[in-house]
Formats: C-alpha cells, sequence, structure tokens
C-alpha cells in the first residue's frame, strides 16, 4: 500500500485531497495529511485517523511523517518548501509542489538525480495549467513545421460573473498580500517583435492590454516579471515577441495605478501614529498640505482624476476617504491597505470565485503566409467557498501527477516543471474530465 | 608635535589639507596622508614626505599608521569609515569623517565614551553646515523665548552661473552615482502642519517646491529621505513642520521625473543585448512597441509631454535619441545613464561649481503674533577645479574642527554630530573668514 503525505491542510488542498480520496480504494493507496492545526486538517480529510500533526520547523517530527511515506505533496507557502524538500532527500521521497522553483530548491539538483527521486515543482494552475496547456501547443506547432512568432499569455483568479457586485469587478480570491504586492517582484521584462522591453513598478498598471474570452466578455491584463526566463523553459529561443500577465477586469488597473502612484502598496517602512488615524487620514497623508481643500479634491487634483470618472465611484467604494478608524497599531502602508481590501472584497459564504487563462500564439500560415493567432482560453468557476475555482486548478493538477508518479508511469528523476509531454499530456487529458478544458479560437490579426 | 592623519587623498581632501597645512607652524603639528594610490596623495600634498600609502582593508599596514597619529580624519568612502573607527578605538584616536552616522557606527558608542575618545562625523557641509547653522538659529530662537512652527533645509551641489551653459542648469560635481541614484533611498517622510507625509519615489521628483536666493535666482527643491529623523536630533519634537530637500535649477525635476518614470533610473537588474544598443535603443527599451511611430513621438506621447516644452530640449540635448552605440557591455539601467551623464554633465576644466544651502525658520512675533519667515542662505562658489566649493564646504569645517580637537578646546567624549554650541559656534565663526558666511532675511508670509 502506497502512502501520500500532504503536507499543509489550507483552504487550497481541499479538491487535491477529494481527488486522491476517489482514487484510493482503485489504487489501494494511503492519504496521511500533516498539518500543524488538526483542526483544519480534519476538516478537510472528514475524518480523524491519517492526521498527523508536526511544524515542518521540527525536523524530527516532520522527518518521522515523511519517511512514513512514499510520496510528498506540499501545500505549504512556498518559502518553507526548501525545508519538505532536503527532507524528502533524507528520506528518499518524491515530492510534489505548486510553487515556483527558487535557486535554493535548484541547488538540490544533482542530489534529487543521483538518488533517482522525481520533485515536480509548478504543477498548480499558474505556474502549472500554464505550463502544460502552452507546451502542448508549442510543440504541436513545431511538429507542424510553423514557425512561432508570438506567444503570450495571462492568468487571473477572480470573482464569478454572478457574484460580481463591486465596482472592482474584484474579490480576494487568494493571498491578499500577494494582491497588494503585485508588480513588485522586480522590473517587468519581456520581447516585443524583437526589442527587449522594460515597465519599472510605477507603470505596470499603466500599459495594459484588453484580451476578450466569448461568454465571459472583456478582461485586462497588466505584464508580469520576468517574461524572458520563459525562453529557455519553453525551448523558444529566438522568438520575436514573449509576454506574460495578470488578468483583471477593465479599469481595475485604472484604479489600482492611482494607489501605487500614492504610495499605499509601498512595503518598505512603518507608518507613524497610526493607531490614531482614520482612513481619511491615511489617504491624506500620501497628498500635499493645503489649509483649505478636501482630501478628495488633492488626490483628485493630483492624479489628474476627471470629476466624472469610474475611478472616483472605485476608490469612495473602497472607503479611503471615510472617518472612520483604521483599526491597526502598525503596519507598512502595504499591510494597512491589505487590512481594508481584506473587509472590502471579502468573498461572502455564496460567492463563487473565477480563473481565467488566456494564451495567444501567432505564427504564419503555411499557404497563404499571413499571420494567424491561435488563442487558447480556460474559465472555471467554483462550485462554492471549499470547492473553489482556484482550489480545482491548483489541487487537481497535483493529484493527477501524484497518481502519475506512483503508478509508475514516469520514470524519470531529478527536478523538473510540467514542460514534458509525459507530464503535460496525461495531466491535461484528466483534467478535461474536471471541466477543465482549454477552449481555441483562430483569428487573422490583418483582417 | 601632533600627527594628524588624512585617511583618503581623493578631490575632496585638497581643502582640508591645505588648510591644515596653513595651520602646521602655528601649532606645531604634521599631517600625513594615507592613499592607496602614492600619486595622488602626493599630487594632494604637494610634496613626497609625510605620506604612506596602505590600503584600509589590510588592517596592518593601516594599524600601524592610525598608531603613529593624533588624530585620524577619513576620507574614504562612507562604507569604509567603520574600518577606520574599530581601528581608532584599537589605538585611542580621535576620529572625524564628512559622513552621516551609520548604525555598525553607533554601536561603537559606548566604547568609544569608554576610551574618553571624540568621534565627530557628519561634519562636512551637508552633513555639516547644514547642522551647525540650523543649530545656531534653532537655539537662538529657543533663547528668545520663541516657539519654532516650521523648519525647512535644502542644499544642492551645483554649477556656477558662470558656467551654467547647458538646458538642465546642471553638471556632474560630485558623485555622479548619488545624483542617479537620488530619492531611492528610501520612501520621503516629513511632517507638515502637524501631519505625517509620505512621498514614493515615483512621486519625489513631482513635489517640489520653488525658492529664491537674493542674486543668485530661483532654485528648485525636492524633498529628501527622512526629515522625521532631525525632529531629535535638532530637539525639535512637537514641531509642526519640518522639511528637508535638496536643490536644483528650476525645470531639472520635471525633467529627470521623465527619465525616473521611464524606469531609466532602476539599478535592480542588468539589461540584455547592451552591447549591440545605441541611445536609441536604450530609450525605446522603456516604450511600448509601434510598429511605425518615432521613439521621439511615443515617448512624448507616453508621458504627455506637450511639442513646445522645455523637457524636449532637455531630453534631446542629453542624446538619449541618438544612434550613437551605448559603449558599455553590461549594467543597470541607472549604470548606463551614469555612463551618459559622465560624458553630458562633465566639469570642463574652466569650470566652476556652487554649493547652496537654505533654511526657513517660521515663527510667531511676539508683539504681533504674525507669522515670521527668516531664511538663512549660504552660496559658495568654487575658485577652479581643484578648489571647488565643494571642496571648500566640506574640507573646511572638518579642517577646523581638527584644530579644535588638537588644541583641547572640546572636552567632551563619545560618538557627536555637530549639533553642539561648543562645536558649532568656533567652526561657524572660522568659515566666515573663508566668505563661508550665511545672509539672512526676514519676510512675512501673510503680506
Amino acid at each position: 500500500m502506497k502512502r501520500i503525505l500532504i503536507i499543509g491542510a489550507g483552504r487550497s488542498s481541499s479538491n487535491l485531497i477529494k481527488y486522491l480520496q476517489s482514487q484510493i480504494s482503485e489504487n489501494g493507496w494511503e492519504i496521511v495529511i500533516g498539518d500543524l492545526d488538526p483542526e483544519a486538517a480534519k476538516e478537510r480529510l472528514g475524518r480523524s485517523e491519517n492526521l498527523v500533526w508536526f511544524d515542518i520547523n521540527q525536523e524530527e517530527s516532520s522527518g518521522e511523517a515523511i519517511e512514513n511515506a512514499d510520496l510528498v505533496i506540499s501545500m505549504l507557502p512556498a518559502k518553507f518548501h526548501i525545508l519538505v524538500a532536503k527532507l524528502c532527500l533524507k528520506y528518499n521521497k518524491h515530492l510534489l509542489t505548486p510553487s515556483y522553483v527558487k535557486d535554493d530548491m535548484k541547488q538540490l539538483e544533482p542530489e534529487i538525480r543521483q538518488k533517482g527521486l522525481f520533485f515536480l515543482n509548478e504543477i498548480g494552475l499558474d505556474p502549472g495549467i500554464d505550463h502544460m496547456s502552452a507546451m502542448r501547443e508549442i510543440d504541436a506547432i513545431k511538429r507542424s513545421g510553423l514557425e512561432l512568432l508570438g506567444f503570450e499569455s495571462f492568468t487571473g483568479g477572480l470573482i464569478a460573473p454572478e457574484s460580481d457586485n463591486n465596482p472592482w469587478h474584484y474579490k480576494v480570491t487568494w493571498n491578499p498580500r500577494n494582491v497588494v504586492l503585485a508588480g513588485q517582484e522586480g522590473t517587468v521584462k519581456f520581447i516585443q517583435e524583437g526589442k527587449f522591453k522594460y515597465i519599472p513598478y510605477n507603470r505596470v498598471f499603466r500599459r495594459t492590454e484588453l484580451i476578450e474570452i466569448e461568454g465571459f466578455g472583456t478582461f485586462e491584463g497588466y505584464a508580469n516579471r520576468d517574461s524572458l526566463k520563459y525562453i529557455d523553459r519553453y525551448n523558444l529561443t529566438g522568438i520575436p515577441t514573449i509576454y506574460r500577465g495578470t488578468l483583471r477586469r477593465p479599469g481595475f488597473c485604472r484604479a489600482w495605478n492611482v494607489l501605487v502612484q500614492l504610495g499605499m502598496t509601498d512595503d518598505s517602512y512603518e507608518m507613524a501614529n497610526l493607531s490614531d488615524m482614520t482612513w481619511r487620514d491615511f489617504t491624506n497623508s500620501f497628498l500635499y498640505y493645503h489649509p483649505t481643500d478636501s482630501v478628495e479634491l488633492k488626490l483628485f487634483h493630483d492624479q489628474n482624476i476627471p470629476q466624472d470618472s469610474d475611478i472616483i465611484t472605485k476608490l469612495k467604494w473602497l472607503g479611503i476617504f471615510d472617518n472612520s478608524p483604521i483599526g491597526l497599531d502598525r503596519g507598512s502602508p502595504a499591510k494597512v491597505l491589505e487590512h481594508l481590501l481584506n473587509q472590502k472584497w471579502k468573498l461572502s459564504p455564496n460567492d463563487k470565485d473565477m480563473t481565467v487563462m488566456w494564451h495567444k500564439f501567432t505564427y504564419r500560415d503555411k499557404t497563404t503566409l499571413r499571420l494567424v493567432e491561435k488563442h487558447l482560453s480556460l474559465v472555471v468557476i467554483g462550485d462554492d467557498p471549499v470547492n473553489t475555482a482556484m482550489s480545482k486548478t491548483v489541487g487537481l493538477p497535483l493529484g493527477i501527477a501524484a497518481k502519475l508518479i506512483l503508478s509508475g508511469k514516469i520514470k524519470r528523476s531529478g527536478l523538473f516543471i510540467p514542460t514534458l509531454p509525459e507530464i503535460y499530456e496525461p495531466v491535461l487529458n484528466e483534467l478535461e474530465e474536471y471541466g477543465i478544458k482549454f477552449k481555441q479560437r483562430i483569428v487573422s490579426p490583418e483582417t
């Protein structure tokens, strides 16, 4: 009997656990869940056997749990994966995570290979389904002898249309801190028509593009950090255009940019006197002094916002001009803003989330020699607050990959992301059974 | 015979050495200059005796030089002061530097005091003359029983009017890297009318104020990093307004802000393909792609610059649209921009520099109860490319302070900046003999 250890029983583990439970009897597996918090783990598993509680920082107890497993899935916050990885190496266990490969993980590569282990990272939604769906298409285009001239890819964790009831058309469906700090991970880098392009943080939310997805309307995309590294990862050396981004609903970025420009997303210092401040004081601290002008007037003037702009609707709705106390004793502007967004953009019990992915592949038709764009789009709507679209699209790829490994279908050893056909083909195929299926559309950019 | 060791014989040491040489015979002192480069040291001293060469990282040889001195003046780049300080503690020597006190230096305080030593930092121009001239006035205002309602202070290292022949009205008269990275040291913090105010980097060069200095015309000031820490340093608890900034000529900041907004001052990443790029390519890499629009058109459109703006004159003069090669193999955008500015803003052999300082003290007149502003201004013009205004205003305070210490006029021990009357009075008085003298003006802001 093979044993799968899932470390971290947060909300995003729900669908992973559900999927693996559905595969248990058929495959004769056992699932063990390890978490700091036994109650959370019990809630996910639905019963109390097969639960262990340990702190991943305590090597002894977490090592014992890992030693007793055949495969480990780390659902912990990204910074803890390296601790799990080292224990997996120590006890010779395979490892899966949905997070980006960091340098510390990369350094383990030779040892992973030497021990014949298989560590698969970036096997969630983004990163994860994005790699797999893009590589399947890129490989297919290359097989047909076409030259890929452009690749653009956008993903977003959003609110479903039926739950979309605020002027930002956005709610917090995942880590709110990441929402506030989005764009601050480093200067954006990409290539367009053979030219390297750079966008600093202060302009990321102004250089957006509009994207249409049939049946779901219009989205806007802002650029993600380093698109250049995908040239190597996707074998696209020499490609003239490569660009990756994040999706929001139109109008979000222009209004968000006001908060960025004011300095409300700054996480570099602690604000003074927070406990005495209202939301209005908070906003005023980023504006010039004037003896009589209102905070609203100063902000609209300073940011060049016309009186009839929908930006004003969004900002007022957010409560940044309210006279109510902030209710925090200390924090950076980013922390204060996150505190506000957690209240305003909170999911209601009946709200459904939505994950959206969109790829554009540009190439030249072999016979007409005209440019062709192939668009792939994926929209997944959550079932309920537990079975969210985010939990499904992160958890299912992990679960399916776990099955592939335990059933011996992957013969590799080393450190991987899911860009190989032997991973992406079976995972994408099985995802379709769960309704996670891309639609495709061919358009001609010249008409 | 007392011996003064000056470590670092860069250009900024010229006037310090000249001053101390003029005091040698009267006081029976000896000056020793230590530097990595014997030629530079010889050029400053004018002769070859009393020179030692050592690397401050080599503890043995630098320790020997320090052991043989009575007082040490470190003119090295700021990061090396801590090495000198530790050796001064080891061999029980007093120390002077013109640089900001950093945390590592602060940690030495108890030991400095315990050993009866006197370490004086921030005794140059800014920091230095700014502390002394401000504290003299603040102490005088307090003595007359007035309540200080506002303190603003600006300093700039600029080009003298007779050498001002480019549209930026600016040349590199000190460290060019600091010019490029100005404003990136952290979010600006200050208090205005009792309200804490914050300015993020992307807005520093847009929130400027104009300052008039009689005989020298108009300047513009942008805010410096943390003005709040001067509340403690200057004993100004409860002051409603405190603001510190840097001076440029009007129009500089608006044009510089374009370079900031584009991302040209970003020092966080290495640019790709630099060796193949022209200045025009460099500029284009920060602009959106367009199949036919020129780089100029895209930049003016993107940054909302009207066709007849003087910003265009400045940008074109700088050469950022030129088709000539950059001539660097690697570097961050900030490094590339510094490379350009070193060429375009280079001092000619006959150019003179100018240092400018301006303070504004606001209080209420005792009898009329009306607001009064007292302005203090200092303008120093360099004599020639060696005896620059910067070298004089940094070197003379150091030299005068050295004299005070060696002649036993300062009885303190510990770590200090020159905010004490026993330091600022004699230093400011003697500076006047060298033409470094503030002018004052009383104005009423209500008329």
